[in-house]
This record gives structure tokens, sequence and C-alpha cells, in this order.
């Protein structure tokens, strides 16, 4: 099978829905390109679990803030192809921001009070603008399963959320972190980092591993948690943490006493560079 | 063909998925109940252009405000069934509240700007409502075409422009308005009227049929055209009128001058029943 490379929506549309007509299960793995081994995990495992796999390419412009980097994201759309041609990718959906949101647009997707805490504090409207990308994709693509990675744990629980309640006939998976030797998770904007921001970066996954040591060992209280976390980071000259929470991993509202599984999440500047990682820590079997 | 009546939402999406795999086409009417013969215009026109026809039948109470007639709206399920059956719909479609929304309920559709004027003043977040469960529904029923009518022109108008901006796959139909004999839009709010309030109520067309031949007369100034309106109907003394409205069809804005073809809607209260009623008026033919 050839890979594909298709721009316009309304072709996408009728080759999936062709596709769905002869039964065929499509995997869907959205992404706004700079693919590195995270992505191609996902990309992998809808490999193995549909008959055609489909990979859109879109820096999705309603996601980013004014002050964010939607300009200087990085864009490596041969290298991608490359990629999803040794993978098996069957189609690549690379729309245009014009054709996906043309003048006039004015439709939203919002998913109350979960994308206001965390990340949604500090990026105002930003999983409105990804549930709104990924609604539209998912009309297009018409996928039987799609697949998003642990690493942006809210964007899950968000999507996750976004189709239960809109009854939205598709199967979200969502895959582990994929991680550098040293711990960092896989993420493009990691190419933004400086060597020496680079070394540093590894605090986050660090700090991580320390709640889990010290929930492992007992520790039941989440400020002491995030207190010792803030000192290891802290440590690092370029670090500037944004936030440290332990939440509900549903409802992310905020545990103060840890009793069952939480999601520990953390957003930290590294230098100029926003990086997030979390993990979902089982008090039982931390 | 029998009619059959399902409550699961899971079983309606599992048969629309097998019978979309099976190439039909659904023709899908989405009512509130109390059938009456407008909605039977739009069943037959769905009837006549698809294999299968699908009525849902779901009073949505998130399109109701809270001082509003969710409680008294009218519902006919046993006559509605009648109806169906005797017009040759395939399903009913017929869920409760608590499957639509269950308790954590969080995700919305909303078109900005369309749902903040006409009614939509009077009605905070009710379009909201009806773009969000016609979205669900959608998604459930996987309708080939799915039908509206004109009388709720406002609603149309969302709808269009949710399925364009998110790229739902399905074609809408908006069929005209079907009237009483004396001119009234059919409306399953008309049975709250008493019969002196009933014989008023035709009011709301004859100051449609006004600002029409005003129009074929000449007349370009919306404010005279409404204003001649609000006299007719301020004659009828239970009538208190909520709007009257000349915008453009597309994008709502209010027209000053009336060069092409425009909306003119209302809203007025006959006693404590409101009802709404509109016309395209094109300035040339009119």
């Amino acid at each position: 099978m050839v890979l594909r490379i298709l721009r316009d929506f309304k072709k996408m549309q009728e080759i999936a829905h062709a596709l769905r007509r002869e039964a065929k299960t499509i995997g869907f793995v959205p992404t706004m390109g700079a693919l590195h081994r995270g992505h191609l995990s996902l990309v992998r495992r809808a490999r193995r679990e549909n008959d055609y796999v489909i990979v859109s390419i879109f820096i999705n412009p309603v996601q980013f803030g004014p002050k964010e980097d939607f300009k200087k994201y990085p864009r490596n759309f041969k290298t991608d192809t490359l990629l999803c041609k040794k993978e098996g990718v069957d189609i690549i959906f690379y729309p245009s921001a014009g054709a996906m949101y043309p003048a006039g647009y004015k439709t939203y997707v919002e998913v109350e009070d979960l994308g206001d805490v965390l990340c949604g504090e500090f990026r105002s409207r930003h999983f409105r603008g990804v549930a709104t990308v990924v609604n539209k994709l998912f009309n297009i693509v018409q996928p039987t399963k799609a697949y998003f990675g642990q690493k942006d744990a809210q964007q899950a629980i968000i999507i996750r959320k976004m189709v239960r309640d809109l009854n939205i006939p598709v199967q979200i998976r969502v895959l582990p972190t994929v991680r550098e030797a040293d711990g960092l998770a896989m993420s493009s904007r990691n190419s933004y980092l400086s060597p020496a921001e680079r070394k540093q970066a590894r605090v986050l996954s660090q700090a991580l591993a320390l709640a889990r040591d010290l929930i492992k060992k007992g520790n039941r209280d989440s400020l002491l948690v995030i207190r010792k976390m803030h000192q290891l980071i802290k440590r690092k000259k370029d670090a500037r943490i944004q936030y440290i929470c332990v939440v509900d991993p549903k409802t992310l509202a905020a545990v103060q006493k840890i009793k069952r599984q939480v999601l520990i999440a953390l957003a930290v500047y590294i230098g100029k560079t926003r990086l997030i990682d979390n993990a979902l820590v089982n008090s039982k079997y931390a």
C-alpha cells in the first residue's frame, strides 16, 4: 500500500466513508507533526489494531494562546512523511488552517471544568481548541479507534469525556509516555532546549520518580509530596515551576490525602521552553 | 417493515452503524414529540428521500430555561407512535434524559454569536442546548440527511452552521413552515392556547403578511416595517411582543435598509404562551 497525502477534508471524508462502508477499521493518530518516538508508538499500535491507519498533521491555531509558540512550533513535514511511510501509515491527512477554520468560523466544543485546571489555568481556551479540532477530525476521518499519549494526560481525559458525553462512535486508546534514556518525556518542544537546558529538563521525570518513591514509602500527604518535588526542581538554575498538582485522574479535582490512584502532573519552564509531564501513581502499589 | 421503538442509545447507534455499512441511507427527523403536521411534512420528505427513516422523540432539558415550560411541554407518546406508524417510520428513538445527560455531564457545543440574538437574547443557553443535543443525536443516529422546519429559522441556521464548522457528514434539509388554515404556524405549543387566544394568535402570520406587502410595495426601511407590525399586533388584547427583527438570513445581523433577501422573525406572547414565526422575504420578488 502506498502512503497517500490528502489535504482536502471532503476527499478525506469520502475515503473514510467508503472504508467504513467496506467494514474496514480505521486507526487514527491526530498529531501536530514533528513526529517523535511517542507518536510512532501510537502509530504502531494503530497499525496492529486496524485495517487502515490515518495520521493527521495539523498545527491547530485555536489551541495556542496569543503569546504562545504557534509560529515557531517545529514543522518537519518531509521527515514526518518518511517516518509515516516506514511505519506503514496509509494516509496522512494534512489540511490547511484556512480549510479547517474558514472565515466566519463560529463553532466550539467545550468540556466544562476539566479544561479550567492544571494546564487550563495557564492556557485559557487551550482545551476548547483541542476538543474542537479533535471533534472536527473525528467527523472527517471517522475512525474506529483513536490514539493519544498519556504524556498529555489532561488532553486525554478531556477527549475521553467529550467522546462519552457527545456519544461519538470511536474508541479512545491512551498509550504510555515514551521517554528518552534519561527519563525526559518525548515532546516536539524538546527541540527548543539548548544542551544545558536539555540536561536540566531531566528534573521533571526525576521529580515524578521522587513523588512515586515518597508515596511508596507511605507518605499520603499531597502537600508534602508537592513540596519535595518543588525543592528538587528549584535546584536547577533555569527551571521555573508553573504548577505541580496531585489530582483525581477522572475529575482532576485536587487530592489532599492520597488514598487511591492519583495523577501527579506538572508544568515547568526550562529557560523559555514549557515542558509538561505526569505520572499515574497507585498508592497501594506505588 | 414494523415500527421499532428504541430507548437505548448504544442499540440505536449499533443499528445505525449496521445500516450505514449496508450502504443504506438514513433520513432523520429530530423532534420533541407532540407531533403535528409540520413534523409530518418532514417525515414524509425523509420517507421519500431515504431507505430508512428515524424519528427521535426527546424533550431536551438543556434547551429549556429554569422558568420555561419543560414540565408542561405536551407529551403524547402514544399518538406520536401511531402517527409515525402511519407515515412508515422505521425507528422511533426515544431515549431517557438520564441516558442522554448522565450525572457529571460536561460537554457542550456552542455556535458563537448566532445564538445570542433574536430568541437567544431571551432564551440564554437555549441554542447551546439545541446544538449539543442535535450533535449527540447525529452521533447516535448517523443520518445521511436530517430534516428541520423553517418555523424554527434560527435553530435551522445554527444547525447548518454547526454542521459546516464541525465537518459533520450529514445533509441538512429545511422545509417550509406548515400552517393552519388561518395562517397560524404549526407548533406543539399551540395546544396551550385558549379558544380566545387561538383567534388572536393569527396576528403573527398576519403581521408577516403585512411586512411582505409593505416590502412588495417598495418600502425598504426595516424600522418602518417593524413599526407597522407592532401596531397591528398591539391591537390584540392578549398579545405581548417579545421581539420583531429584520435580519440577514445567514449572519442574523440586523438589516436597516432592505436590499436583498431578509429574514423577518418575531416572538409574541399570546397570554402566557410564547409563539414564534418568521418569513424569508426577497425584496426583489416580494
